[in-house]
């Protein structure tokens, strides 16, 4: 069925906006707009302030390009965290990800995207070169890359892995392995032999 | 993996929000609120605007309760419309539905609900009496009950048919039947057999 017929323009209009967001079809579009039409109106106005703010007044961290409300992150302007690593990520999510593994005490470099010639995404629209002015300061002594492990994850890593391996730093990169949890039965031949070659004490196994 | 840490308030109260919409868990509205982050900023600003002003602005037509941008929607105002035949719904996407199928060329009535004990909805929250002074007025001459064959559906069904068989109007309900397109085997009998008892005349099957 092909709703398109509207009764309302405001209606039509607020279903045009919510059907603009990825992964939202017309029809759950319809449904949402519905929803926030039973909501009362101040919740409503809320709702819409809170994305007219965000856009219009969230900052980047001048360091290391996590957004932010102000303009040095909450991250780095904290002294207790370790200034002489960081971790080099994609995007903010990955940064609330790792973050949320409370096992990171350094800074982070978010470089705002991976290398992606179909995406039309070159080295040039990445924090890169901030990346770099950053460790010639040399604070930093070591550089974690945790991006992800497909082909676009790989070839940023490499691309900055060429551009920092003169710089006076370590360069390291996540473990990968097998899944905490997977049976090695259904864990596919890439990763395990990965895991193999890159076999650990088994001290260091036990997280410690 | 439990996402909470957000790097700024603006953020989070974005993200808050729009996870109250009803099938959006957290991460979806971290997605949601990231791909409007890289929006231009008046774009997201037309976007909360649009929310706001239809939830302030919009009407309900004082007529049949359709949601419409005038006192009176576009609908009931149509003077090419047959005021004769009411076709009763339970909400605004029934009209849309209905409306979609262009084959009912009468108004409509917006009920605005279904009776439902178990979400505490009852006769007394529906526009039914509405429905009677709109019938008394004596220029209606049939009502079509076009609600959900669902438990609730067919108690408001039931309910209103009651307040309504001493009035002089006709009364009658959408055909309950096999789908089109639809194999027997696979046709609930409850279904089969309502469309065996209401069988019709060969020649009206289609569609003439």
């Amino acid at each position: 069925m092909n709703i398109d017929k509207y009764p309302s323009r405001l209606l039509e209009n607020a279903v045009n906006e919510f059907a603009k967001l990825p992964g939202i079809g017309r029809k759950s579009a319809l449904r949402l707009v519905l929803h926030l039409l039973r909501q009362p109106g101040e919740e409503v106005t809320t709702f819409g302030n809170s994305l007219i703010e965000l856009r219009n007044e969230i900052k980047h961290c001048k360091v290391c390009h996590n957004i932010s409300d102000t303009e040095i992150c909450q991250i780095c302007a904290n002294p207790s965290r370790n200034e002489s690593v960081v971790c080099v990520v994609e995007n903010i999510r990955d940064v609330m990800s790792v973050e949320n593994t409370q096992q990171f005490n350094g800074l982070y470099h978010v470089l705002g995207g991976i290398i992606s010639p179909m995406d039309g995404i070159g080295p040039a629209d990445l924090e890169i070169d901030s990346l770099i002015k950053r460790i010639v300061k040399g604070e930093i002594t070591e550089i974690i890359f945790a991006l992800s492990t497909t082909m676009e994850g790989d070839t940023t890593n490499f691309y900055i892995f060429r551009k920092l391996k003169d710089l006076n730093v370590k360069l390291s990169t996540l473990a990968r392995g097998v899944s905490i949890g997977d049976e090695l039965e259904y864990t596919d031949e890439i990763t395990l032999g990965r895991s193999l070659i890159n076999r650990v004490p088994y001290e260091s196994s036990l997280g410690k």
